[in-house]
């Protein structure tokens, strides 16, 4: 019998607890033993629970088990679950995580001291809620050269996003939506803002390149500012209007990481992932490109994710799988990145016979048509082929005028 | 260093020397050793190429070699493929194969073998090419009962199909492209027909559920039968044509496992799957429906696959992958499965006034419109909710008609 601990009794924390405990046969099959929660960590009390006498308050009980080999911290936040984690670590128990904001900011530390202690340190969860990512990368591909990862990483926003485009709903209408369905927190900061699909962009940049790259390096852009109008620009172009995390190795060695609404064309399945899902597109030089979709968040999928990575913490106790990468420097990432392609454009202006005007003559050579919308006083189109800085120079010449840019992808 | 050897230099196995030997240094950083391909095993001669001096003629240079701990068998077919793996096998070397007709007929005996021996068998190019499907479904979803697969399984029919869909193409124009792009080949039998599909459902199955499914069990149709018409009344109901290979545990814990011409509703993300990919969702209790999707086949992407297997191996020399299952018994297959749903159904009959006057009175509380096409002298619609053998009753009832019934599925 194997004892494990779990930190955190939220709402993956409970679902953690419920797999071990309400499906314990499957674990056991998987594992070939039987596999005991000995301790719930969390302040909170739970009564009437089935498996409320597993409940501690104090951490140091976990940590002075020996007994306790494999850990499970679903608690979020950096404090204080990176120090608990840490010590874990330190004193030779496994750790298995869904938070990305610990592995984003701190994956790298955590590693290592993982790899010193010869203890395993698994965050499936972390990306894709229950989606099949990180370890695929790792093993499945590992005789792939891993070129881009374009994925739609955040629940909410594509929620928000769909209900714009499908039911044309305006953003606050629709955010609103998302929080009374559970999809959206209170505060939504973290997933309109798009940190949250940035924290997950870092640890599939650091799982594909070997290097951490730090949240605060990646440029992030969060779809406050997309209006109905752009959805629907968009759509008459032939494109979906997604948050996506991408990240791209450049010809310079460098890479690059941003999250940004994206104008996706139909023919990428990504535009035809809907509601509260998920999808990473990871591209390899052999195999081409491969997309992983699923629920990204919710209870159940996550907590599955957090016990699969728990057995497999047990089946390697004295082993470590293989998954590494260094610490980053911010050398490693191309903050000059100028995008060549097609750009979604849209320029505003109170003034809207000179914009009109300006349009024509700056771009003159544009070889697809624009939608003229008077009524707002805008323009918008796709850019001809060219580089980010050019069209960002001709717009920024343009008198009295407001624009906005997006970048698209097939 | 490690020593392998490859056995067949087809389109695989040669993609799988050029990555284990172009790349060797991915190779390495993977298992952290150097991997030396020492043989490759095939009748033919291949002269000029960068690596000719490796191959060899003779099997038993391999299995007598016990420096040689990890064999990839990329010939194909059953035989010899069967003999050299199981000898190989019991030779304790670990195999690692994309040969999905073997796994289909023989998985179960070359597991056991594998495990009695201490070595893996594994395959996870047989289903899905350079797609992860097998070993996360293995890993990442062990904390999940998964409840039922369906896929697009063979990039052939997919193209066929999409080809007579997009381009109005008939079937056997279809082929003749297929043919002539070298994505059938020139007897295209096992995949027009569905038995490329049947032997990777077999596999899926045999995986999700513990027993191994054989092939002559399988409910098999391919679809030589489906005609533009057919395509286009789907396509007027909402739906996209697709050959789907699909199993799912029943109540009475027997599984059902089909290939067969499907009608894939449009929000279902299989439906955009176009061209030669494939793609694989999986359900499951805890995560539900994930996708894998990608290139389902060709050189590079399968290699890639046999090469990961490669470094799987080598990382469990001496420890096993928990992959398994048991042989089956044809007990464990419902073969008289009826499902519940919606089907599409097309009627033809010479007397076409017979035929809508029979349709208005056997199907007279249909809830949606059929398509009446005079000229071709049929009836196409999308039934009620209903058990497929109740239909099949009333549609055997009608006098001097032919019809055709597919599944449906969302």
């Amino acid at each position: 019998m194997i004892n494990v601990a779990i930190m955190g009794h939220g709402v993956v924390g409970s679902g953690v607890a419920e797999i071990l405990i309400d499906h314990a046969d499957r674990i056991e099959k998987a594992v070939r033993e039987k596999v005991n929660v000995k301790y719930i960590l969390d302040l909170r009390d739970f009564e009437g629970l089935s498996y409320s006498d597993k409940f501690i308050k104090d951490f140091e009980v976990i940590l002075n088990d020996d007994d306790i080999k494999v850990v499970a911290e679903v608690m979020g936040g950096i404090n204080p679950a990176y120090d608990f984690v840490k010590r874990c670590l330190l004193r030779g128990k496994s750790v298995a995580t869904s938070n990305k904001e610990l592995v984003a900011a701190k994956g790298a530390e955590l590693i290592k001291i993982a790899q010193e202690n010869n203890v395993n340190f698994l965050f499936e969860a972390s990306v894709g809620g229950g989606i099949p990512i990180l370890r695929p990368m790792a093993q499945c591909l590992c005789a792939n050269e891993i070129t881009q990862i374009s994925g739609i990483l955040n629940g909410t926003t594509n929620y928000i996003l769909n209900k714009m485009i499908v039911d044309n709903m305006d953003f606050s209408t629709a955010l609103s939506l998302a929080q009374k369905k559970g999809y959206a927190e209170k505060d939504p900061t973290a997933d309109i803002e798009g940190h949250d699909a940035c924290r997950k962009i870092c640890i599939l940049a650091a799982m594909a390149f070997g290097k951490h790259v730090y949240p605060e390096w990646v440029y992030t852009e969060g779809i406050t500012d997309i209006t109905l109008d752009d959805a629907e620009y968009a759509d008459n172009f032939g494109y979906v209007i997604k948050l996506i995390g991408h990240t791209e190795k450049l010809e310079n060695g460098k890479i690059t990481a941003s999250v940004r609404p994206t104008l996706v064309g139909r023919n990428c399945l990504l535009s035809g992932v809907d509601g509260v899902f998920n999808a990473v597109m990871v591209t390899g030089d052999q195999t081409g490109d491969v997309i992983f979709y699923g629920k990204g968040a919710g209870k159940k999928a996550t907590a599955s994710a957090v016990a699969a990575d728990m057995v497999d913490c047990i089946k390697h106790l004295n082993s470590r799988k293989y998954l590494f990468w260094e610490d980053g420097d911010e050398l490693f990432i191309e903050k000059n990145y100028d995008k060549s392609g097609r750009f979604y454009v849209c320029i505003k202006s109170d003034d809207y016979d000179s914009l009109l005007e300006q349009y024509k003559s700056v771009f003159s050579s544009q070889k697809t048509d624009c939608i003229k919308n008077e009524y707002r006083r805008e323009i918008a189109f796709i850019t001809d082929c060219d580089r980010e800085s050019s069209i960002r120079k001709k717009l920024s010449g343009l008198r009295n005028c407001e624009y906005k840019l997006l970048h698209t992808m097939l």
